[in-house]
C-alpha cells in the first residue's frame, strides 16, 4: 500500500516541480525589463558564412502581449561582404527593402520579365510575396547592409524562403518535386537535371549527415557567394537607377531623401514618405523614414496619433524615453505574459511610467500608437523607422514652436490643465524657440532671465 | 514515509480542489444566461468624482465566445454634471461619440488649429486615435451623458487614456519624461516645469501613499472638474454648431436625425446614417442607428444581413426577443467556453432558442449578424445602435408589408415551407397593414372575421 | 492516515493516465500524415435524407496550423435529386457557390424584389451573407452538385444556418419567436399562425423526443424535398439564364468558361476569373478558377505568389505534388500542434520536403502561397478551385516554354544558382516545348541524343 502511494506522489513531486519552475521562468523573464527596446542579441541568426549573413527578429508579439498587433511584422537584417551575391531565392511574406549602406544591384524576375535595379543607401522598394529576386555588392570596399520588414501570407509571422538553388543546408526546391514530375516537367533524363540544375543528391545527404556537427563550414558553400568582377559588369549592364525624382512608382526603388525632409533645422532631419505619397506603400498601409538628431540634440517629445513604428539605429548612440501606462499593482507586468487573465485586467487603475534605454546601432525599439517618445543622440544618431497603420497617421508634438498641440489648449482650460497661471505657461511654452528638433544640453540660461527670477523668487518665498 | 506522502497528497488535494473550483464557476457563469443582454452592472467605473463618470462595459468577448468578432470594440459611457469640464486627454483608439441627452461643446485639438462645436443629443462625431480633445457642459441644468464606440488600435480591446492635466489617480504624460528630456525640451529649469506643468511630484506621491485607502476622496481632484459661467461663456465664443444640412463633412459632428427617418409611422421611428452616406464613418465600416418606439409598440421581428448591432437603452422600458441557434445537448454552453473545443463543436445538431430580456435605460444589447430580433416598448424606448460590418447590411423584416422578405416566396414554394395553403399563407400575411413598426396589443380581432372561421373549420374537422 | 493519502493518489493516476493519453493522441494524430489533402471522409454531414446532402469540410486549421490564415474559409457540398428543392434558407456568411454538374434554378430574394436564375455547370455566383435564396433540381435526370465557399461574419469559421421552414430537427426562426410578438407581428391569433406558418409544436417536441435515437427517418422529412414536374414549370418560369458575354455583373451568376482559358493547349485548360475581373468577386478578395488536365497529362510545377488556394477533384484521378519546408528535428511535426510551442519555432534549420497525394472525386488539397505544386491526371481530371488574397496572385511556373521564372535568370548568375555550366542548363530548359500542361509520361529519348551521350560519358568517367 505504502509502496503503491510512493509511485504516485513521486510524479506528482516532479509535476509540481515542473510547475514552480515554470513559475519561477515567468516572473524572471520579465523581471524590471524594458519591452519597448530589443537589442542586437534578440535577432536569430538564419544563415551565415564568410560573405555575409542573413539575421531575423525575435517575434514582437513573443516578447510582450503589448505587441500582439505586430504579430504579423518581422524585421530582417541582411550583410555581405563587398563582390558577392544573394543567390535567387524568394519568400511567402511581401518586403519592404532599404539599403542602409552600401550599393547594390538588385534583380527582380518576373515569369516573362526581369529588372535590375542599382540601388544604395536610402533606397526602398517593395518586393511583394513570392518575387524572385537575387542581390549584388557591386561595391569594391562597403559592406551591403539591407533592412527588411516582412509581412508574411501564409501564417501570422513565420516566414518560409525558397532557394532555387541546392546547398547542403537547404535544398533547392526542385529537389522537392519527385523523379518522375521532373522527368515529365523537364522532358529530359533525371540523371541529366540532377547533374546540371541539382546538387548530387545520394552523395550530400551522406555529406550532410557527416557533417552535423560541422555546420559553419558546410553553410559556407552557399545561398551567398563571391563574384568576379566580370560578373558584377555584366549584372551592371542593363541595371537602372532608383527614381530620384518621383516617390511614386508602381515597381521601382524610391529614395526617402527624394524629398526634402518634413522637419529640419541644424539639431537634424526628418525624412518620411507615406502610403499617401507612394503607390507601393499603399496597399501594406506602411510609412518609411529616416531620421537624423546630431550628436548632443533631442527630437522633441511627440507621438504618433496612429502608426506604430518599428525603429532601427542604423548609426550612432543615444538615449530614447517613451511614456506609457502601466498598472500600478506589483502583479502588473507578470499579468501581461498570461493568456488568461488578459481579459481581466484592470482597467481602473494605471500609472505613467517612463521606460529609458540607451541605444546602440542595430538596436530596434517599437513606439507604440500614440505613446510620447523623445530621443537624444550622444553622437550622430540615424535611424530608419518603419510605420505599420500609416494612412492619416498624425504626428503631434508636446514640446517646441510648431506643430505643438499643447499650445493650442484654450486659455481657460490651460489653467485648469495645469498647475501654473495662464500667463506662466504661455511665457514658458514660448522658452523653446526650436521645432521638432532642439538642443539637448541648452546653455545655461543666463543670470538674470525671467526663469531664473521666478526660482530666486521661489526660493526666497520658501524663507 | 507516511509523512513523506502526505506532503505530497496535501498540495494534490488543494490542486484536485482549485480544479474542481474552477469547473464548477464555468458552468455557474454561464448558466442559463441570456449573452445577449449587458445590465448596468457590466459598466465598470474607470473614473468618478462629484462632477461625473466615465464607465466601460465589459469586454464582449469576455462574456460570450460567440462575441469573438467584437473583441476590438469597447462601449464608453460618460456623464456630467452642468457648468463641468473633462479636462484634455487623448486614448491610442478611434472614437465614435454620440450626444445622448445634454449640451456640450467639443473642443478637438490638431498640432495647429483647433475646433470647438457645440453639440447636443443625437450630434455624433468620429475623434481619431490619438486626437486630444476636452468637452464641457455648457447646460445649466441638464446632464450631459455622451456614448462613445472605440476602437483601439494598439492591442484588441485594451484603451489607455493619456491625460495632459496631472492629478493624484493619473499623471500627466510629460510627468512621464526625465527631468534631463524636459529641461531641453522646455528650455527652461526643471524646478519651473513642474511648477508650472506638473503637479508637485515628490509631494504628490507621499500624498498617494497614504491616501491609497481613501481612493474615493482623491478621485475627487482632477479630471472632470467645475467651470465658472465666465468661463463657458469664453469658450463658447467660436464653437460652431453641428452641420443640420449635410451628413458628409470630413470631421464636423452631424446629427442622426438630420434626415428624415428610413422607417416611419405612429408606432415608432427609425433614424440611420451609414458609411456609404457619411465619411467619417467609412474607414471604420460603421452605421449609427437611433429608434424611438411608442409605448405600447413593437419593432416587426427583422434581421440584420451583415451588421453586428451594439444597441444601448437611452430611455423608456420595452422587452427585446432574439433568435439564435443553440447546440440540443446540456454540454451545448458548457463549451463556448472552452477555448480547446472550439474546434470540435458539433455542427449537426442545432435548435433554434429563444433569447429574451427585459430592457432598462443603461441597458445594452447585442444583435449578431442574421439573428431575427424583435423589440416591444413598455413605455416609450429609445435605442441607440452602433452596426459593425455596416457596409452592405440589408434589414430583411419577416413580418410586416414592406420589406418583407417571406412574401417574396414564389407560390409552390410557399407551400413546400409551411404547413398551411397558399391561400391561407396569403392571407395570413395580409393581416398585418403595418411595416416595421405595428400595434404591440394589436386589438381583439372581431368575431366572424376569416381567421375565426377557419380555426372553427379546423376544430370541427377534428371531430 | 494510509487511506486517506490513497483517496488523494487514485485520482492522481488518473490524472496522469489522462495526461498520457493525450500526448499519446497527439503524437499518433501528425504522425507523418500529409496535411494539405483533405479526403471524402473529413466532410460531415450536416443533413442527409433521401433528395439530397449537405456536407461540411472540417476546418481547415483544426487540420493543421499551417492552415491558420484559412480560419475564416469553409467548404460545403450540396447534392441533390431531379425534381427536389432545397427550401429557403439563410447563413450568417458569405457564400461563392459554383456548379460542379446538374442543371438548376437559383431563387435569390430580396426585401422588396426576387430574382431566379438558370444556372448550370460552371456557373458561379455570390450570395452575400443573410441571403434567403431555394435551389431547385430541374433536370430530370442529372444529380445537381454545388460546391460553396462560406466566410461566416459572427464567428471566424463558424456556421449558423436559419430555417423558413421548421421540421423536427430544427425549427423555423419564426418559431423562435414567443407567442406575443408573433401575434402582434402577424395581427392574428396564435393558433392560426401555428396551424398555417409552424409546425404543430407540442407534437412535434414529443415526436422528437420519441424519435432521437432514429435520427435518419426524421431527418428525410424536410430540408430537401421532392417537387412536381408542375411546380418545377411554374418555377422556371421567369428564371433569367447566367450572363454568357460579360463576367462582371453585381449579382448575375458568370461562367467560369464564359472566356477563354488563360493556359491552354492539348494536355489541358485553365479557366480563372479573378476579382480585379468580377465585381461580386472583389470584397471577398477571392478568385474562382477550373482546371482541366487530360489523361496522362500533367500540369507543370508552378506556384501561386500570393494566393492560397482550395482545390476540390470534380471528377477523375491523379497524383499531386506539393514542396514545403519542414523542421529537420523529428520532432518537427509534432510542434505544430502545439499552441504554446509556436513562437518559439527553430526559424534557421528548415528542410524541403515533398508531399505526396493520390486524388480522388471528392478529395480536397490546399495549396498554401508561393509553395510549388504539380498535378498529374492518371484519367480526365477536372479541378475546382477558389483562392484566397487573390488579388495581385501572380502564377510562376518552374518548368515549361512560357512563364517560366527560372528562363530569366541572367547567365552569371545561373551558373552559380545551379551546378551545370550555362550551356547545359540553357539546353536541358529548352527540351521542355510545352507551356503550362505537358504530357506526363514523355516518349523515350532517341539513342543518341545529347542527353544521353552525356549520360554515357558520365558512365565512362567513373570508370
Amino acid at each position: 500500500m505504502a509502496a503503491t502511494t510512493m509511485k504516485a506522489s513521486f510524479p506528482l513531486l516532479m509535476l509540481l516541480g515542473i510547475a514552480f519552475l515554470a513559475s519561477f521562468c515567468v516572473s524572471s523573464r520579465s523581471d524590471q525589463e524594458n519591452p519597448f527596446i530589443f537589442e542586437s542579441n534578440q535577432f536569430q541568426t538564419l544563415f551565415e558564412n564568410e560573405n555575409g549573413h542573413i539575421r531575423l527578429l525575435q517575434k514582437f508579439d513573443q516578447r510582450s502581449k503589448i505587441f500582439e498587433n505586430l504579430q504579423n511584422y518581422r524585421l530582417l537584417e541582411y550583410k555581405s561582404k563587398p563582390h558577392t551575391i544573394f543567390l535567387p531565392q524568394y519568400t511567402d511574406a511581401d518586403f519592404i527593402l532599404v539599403v542602409l549602406s552600401g550599393k547594390a544591384i538588385l534583380t527582380v524576375l518576373k515569369p516573362n520579365d526581369r529588372n535590375s535595379f542599382n540601388i544604395e543607401r536610402g533606397d526602398t522598394i517593395k518586393l511583394p510575396v513570392g518575387t524572385i529576386a537575387y542581390l549584388v555588392n557591386r561595391d569594391d570596399d562597403e559592406d551591403l547592409r539591407v533592412l527588411d520588414l516582412a509581412i508574411p501570407v501564409n501564417r501570422p509571422g513565420q516566414l518560409q524562403s525558397f532557394l532555387l538553388s541546392g546547398n547542403q543546408n537547404q535544398q533547392s526546391i526542385l529537389s522537392g518535386f519527385s523523379k518522375n514530375i521532373l522527368e515529365a516537367s523537364f522532358n529530359t533524363d533525371y540523371e541529366e537535371i540532377e547533374k546540371i540544375l541539382l546538387e548530387e543528391h545520394e552523395k550530400e545527404t551522406q555529406h550532410r549527415r557527416s557533417l552535423r556537427d560541422k555546420r559553419q563550414q558546410s553553410q559556407e558553400e552557399a545561398v551567398i557567394v563571391k563574384l568576379s568582377k566580370g560578373q558584377i559588369e555584366e549584372l551592371s549592364k542593363n541595371a537602372k537607377s532608383s527614381s530620384k525624382k518621383s516617390v511614386s512608382s508602381e515597381s521601382k526603388p524610391f529614395n526617402l531623401r527624394s524629398r526634402k525632409p518634413i522637419y529640419s533645422n541644424k539639431f537634424g532631419k526628418f525624412y518620411e514618405i507615406t502610403p499617401e505619397e507612394n503607390s507601393q506603400l499603399q496597399d501594406l498601409d506602411i510609412f518609411v523614414n529616416s531620421v537624423e538628431i546630431k550628436e548632443g540634440s533631442l527630437l522633441l517629445p511627440h507621438y504618433n496619433s496612429r502608426a506604430i513604428v518599428i525603429v532601427t539605429v542604423k548609426e550612432g548612440r543615444g538615449d530614447f524615453e517613451l511614456v506609457a501606462q502601466r498598472n500600478e499593482n506589483q502583479q502588473g507586468k507578470r499579468k501581461e505574459d498570461d493568456e488568461e487573465e488578459k481579459n481581466e485586467e484592470d482597467e481602473t487603475n494605471k500609472q505613467v511610467q517612463n521606460y529609458k534605454a540607451k541605444l546602440s546601432p542595430g538596436d530596434v525599439f517599437v513606439i507604440p500608437a500614440s505613446h510620447p517618445v523623445a530621443v537624444k543622440a550622444s553622437s550622430n544618431l540615424h535611424l530608419l523607422g518603419f510605420g505599420i497603420n500609416a494612412e492619416n497617421n498624425q504626428r503631434n508634438f508636446l514640446a517646441g514652436k510648431e506643430d505643438n498641440v499643447i499650445s493650442q489648449i484654450q486659455r481657460p482650460v490651460k489653467e485648469l490643465t495645469f498647475p501654473g497661471s495662464v500667463q506662466e505657461i504661455d511665457k514658458l511654452l514660448e522658452n523653446q524657440k526650436q521645432s521638432y528638433f532642439a538642443n539637448a544640453q541648452p546653455q545655461q540660461r543666463e543670470i538674470g532671465s525671467p526663469e531664473t527670477e521666478n526660482r530666486l523668487s521661489s526660493i526666497l518665498n520658501a524663507f
